[in-house]
């Protein structure tokens, strides 16, 4: 029989997103709402493992709904990589009377806590908090619609600029294994060209597009490009080439960086945070454990770390056929 | 057999939303992908009457991706309401040469659309646009995603003032007859209080939840207020009687009011307007018709009009358990 | 001889507007990088009265540059008015050993701070704070250029669904007694129409120019209405005469209300914040008192009290005639 | 006597900026209102060169005051730096009966139009606009208000992602030869230190800098760089300089780029360029030229060309130590 929870730990690790804070502050009232302890760590696992906490009550959350960042502060921890560092980790939350946590942070964070878990027989539960969107168990990762309409915001920006002056940029946007990020912001951009890790479009057909896009009238244009793109250049060699083979065209770079991670979550953000993490404290008070919490289908669902971990959340490739279809 | 589509009409029709241009232009770049004449009419149902119409490429829908409202306009037509407004409407499309119409609107256009297509046997697709997100066969209507934005923005500047003067604001937002908008711009701006007509809470229960919020160290309360709410008391009644009862709070009024259907659409609003306009012209192109199409689990698909229309797309009745539980 | 400043008390008071918290930060900074004491009084005068007052230091203002409202809380204090609250006010100061105050506030304000410091012999400074923009001695108070943005990107979202259904809106924005914001965000936004207390247009010629405006090609309007009007009608009786006189028109109305109050304050206000309280920390250092600061002719200078409350700062005519050629 | 001015033409010169389309709509419809032509010229002085060029009226400039960009395009022409392009352009405004020219740009296209005014008596009238700032004769330039609230809000979000992650970030925004952007958007978001061309820090006071903004208790910050900056190292160089003489701090950099061009205008930089058109255009009217308009004490007033001209638009080394003290 799943022991009692009378403490429940959160913690947000990895690279922040926008709508952590909704995050932490859900886990925190739905624990006031049902009696429960509720304490936060500080910068993920390592927080964990040098004791830094804080209790936190309904009061102590007040007002943070539409702040970016994280008021628990993430980092990565190398020494949660050890045996030695979770097991201190271990001791603390013993010592602190945690019954469980709540891990909120990506597909590197769940790897960490079902080890964890597994080491120490702590319940956790994993909530997915990154701009990727690179999960498995969720159709939407916490802070990935704020960063997509971050992006979008920027591109429509800088397209006000490239159409004024006939110019085609390359923008860089983030995403290291994956182009959910550039996919879905080149779509919603209006991009000419998206270039993303899972399909190497080729250099030569790249070239031969934007050639046909001058042809059809285009003044100005958009190249979105993901960071972990796999053309084998990087966006600036990118723009140098491009600059080779179509002298007559103005090119420039921007590479927009970790803006993309920052700002106020976007409404979709903070409910979808609000709901899982509602559902994370439920799911450990109901003795449930070592699943993550995703929207699947418009609906919260748990799913066993396992299924949410494996790499399958693969890139939807009609996006790049409604691209190529939208930018004629 | 399904007689060739050479000629595509657009529309957008019943109360705009941001990312109708968005819509308007996939529909024009896939008719100019697949070599189809596009044809986009103006008012709605009220400009096929009037044969109102422009022809459009690719050129012709520059930039307006990130543009609110609609270039085709919208409007209610009350001539279409009757057989001859309907007859007009279909002479005016044989003459035009149109084989077949994309409807952009909400309920009622497809209610029109279903009985003109049954009349004058010209194939129709449905696409959601709508703000208010009450249509059966999809997830999200296009627009619905931006308002939620626009509202909570909104919101979060109301909250501002109402900390600084310890204020309670009821805030009325749209929703005629359904409580989405309320509801998840309510639990995405921290709402004290969400009142949807989906769901009668009682006034006395309205004052005890406000007192008990008060007691608990809140010195400020936002209430979200569908329109439609059927507590039997306009947002203007509702504050005097909060008033009256709690003597001691500051009580104001904002009635957001029609900044809820502009601006520009959000990236989800413009990726699902993008994904759903291409599939209604290669819907067409394969001979379907009489359908609608949605966003279903992440999948675009088709959806029997009847089944589009009935309405049983019932509000989430989660989220205000959610608000509930976040409110402590 | 001036007695040396050992402790600076701050607080808001009156409406609060965007860039109070860069003010009061500014303040708090400006005495720690002096070594004098910060102390910040909540609730404006009425904190005083009460003695609810916390120590500031640099710290304690941490990013709160960017955030609309005010953390020391604002109020209208009906005790301050009597010789009797300002006594305690007075008392309270000299039982925490504050030597000189900071008033972040408007034309109220400084007048309270005016006679308080001549018969409690306690230095003041003021520091325009109010969105209105009514205090002459400044050509900009804290949080107007924010309100403006604010307006701008409301008329905005509603020109889009304005546009799409030929409609004619009737938009009111604050400013009890004068038309600063009106005037500007109504050349801003484009509004046809802009009426302000300062000018009464009159009924007639209101008619008379969204007739022309009409005739001229235009097939929606924006009629932005300052709260303070003064032409014999609100804002919904307006709309109601205008309907009843051109019936072919659809009239609509917005009150943009309190959400003008809020919001992250622009770049300009928070510059404007920084620089004033700077000066005035600097000003009391000086031995300098009862002045407001001010930004003229774009540096920052003081006043004294007694013209920077007279109502001379008169609303710029010349943005009408602006309007009017602008609007053809 | 000064010749009947009966057709004005206008255009967009240099890098472009917010608020053009505003200062491109208030001339036209300052022409409509006082019964001139309207000429647009196509990218700046090249369209002049070879007739590029559309008639323009009251309507034609509907809804672009709230656009980014400009319309008319913009370009640098190499070969107007020639009296041969020179001639051409004024060839073709003969022949296309243009009376006298209003430029929208900034310092290179007020050299420009001094010289072509004066070689071929065609009256002309700078307006200021540009991001930078840097014109003598105006406080401010079109487009800098909108620039800086794009500079804020992007440092906003980063330092969202700063705080979370205690990093340093080096952050670059535009200004090649003047630190106004820096220096203002520095102060506006709180930066610990700005680097500007008009003033060396010098790297080693950088460090100290930062070592006791560490030591006192931060433990995130911001550097904000002015691409002209003249400290010998550009943004990357300093970012290497810092990690390695602070091995501690985890340092990042973000290079803003074009998204500073571009943007919905802000309503100071809307009714700025509205102001600054009308007056334009009455001052031809008037017979007057070869002066340039700006705002001047919060009055619209004519300089000279030379004097504009002149590089004596100081940057503001008062805002220099604000940024010291606020920063404590």
């Amino acid at each position: 029989m799943a022991k009692q929870i009378r403490t429940i730990g959160v913690m947000t690790s990895g690279g922040d997103s926008p709508g952590m804070n909704a995050a932490i502050r859900a886990v925190a009232r739905a624990c006031s709402y049902y009696n429960v302890k509720c304490i936060g760590f500080y910068r993920g696992y390592q927080g964990m493992i040098e004791n830094d906490y804080c209790e936190m009550n309904a009061r102590s959350v007040r007002n943070i709904i539409s702040a970016g960042g994280t008021i628990l502060k993430s980092a990565r921890s190398e020494e949660f990589k050890t045996a030695e560092g979770r097991k201190k980790a271990a001791e603390n939350l013993k010592k602190a009377e945690v019954d469980a946590m709540i891990l909120i942070g990506g597909d590197g964070t769940f790897k960490g806590g079902k080890i964890f878990s597994e080491e120490h027989d702590i319940p956790v539960i994993g909530v997915p908090g990154t701009i990727d969107n690179d999960i498995a168990g969720t159709n939407f990762t916490i802070g990935y619609d704020t960063a997509l309409n971050t992006v979008v915001d920027a591109i429509d920006k800088i397209r006000d600029t490239a159409s004024s002056h006939d110019r085609l940029f390359f923008i860089e946007v983030m995403g290291r294994d994956a182009g959910f990020i550039a996919l879905n912001s080149g779509v919603g951009a209006g991009a000419e060209e998206i270039l993303i890790p899972e399909e190497d479009l080729g250099l030569d057909r790249l070239l031969e597009s934007l050639k046909r896009s001058k042809r059809s009238g285009k003044s100005s244009s958009i190249v979105v490009v993901c960071e972990g793109d796999k053309i084998g250049k990087n966006v600036y060699e990118l723009a140098d080439y491009v600059t080779e083979n179509m002298p007559d065209y103005d090119v420039r770079v921007t590479v927009l960086g970790h803006m993309q991670r920052g700002g106020s979550p976007s409404c979709f953000d903070r409910t979808l945070a609000s709901r899982l993490c509602v559902k994370a404290v439920e799911l450990l008070l109901d003795g449930e454990q070592n699943v993550m919490v995703g929207l699947l289908n418009n609906k919260i669902v748990a799913t066993d770390f396992d299924n949410g971990l494996k790499e399958d959340h693969s890139i939807n490739k009609e996006l790049l056929r409604i691209s190529d279809i939208l930018s004629v």
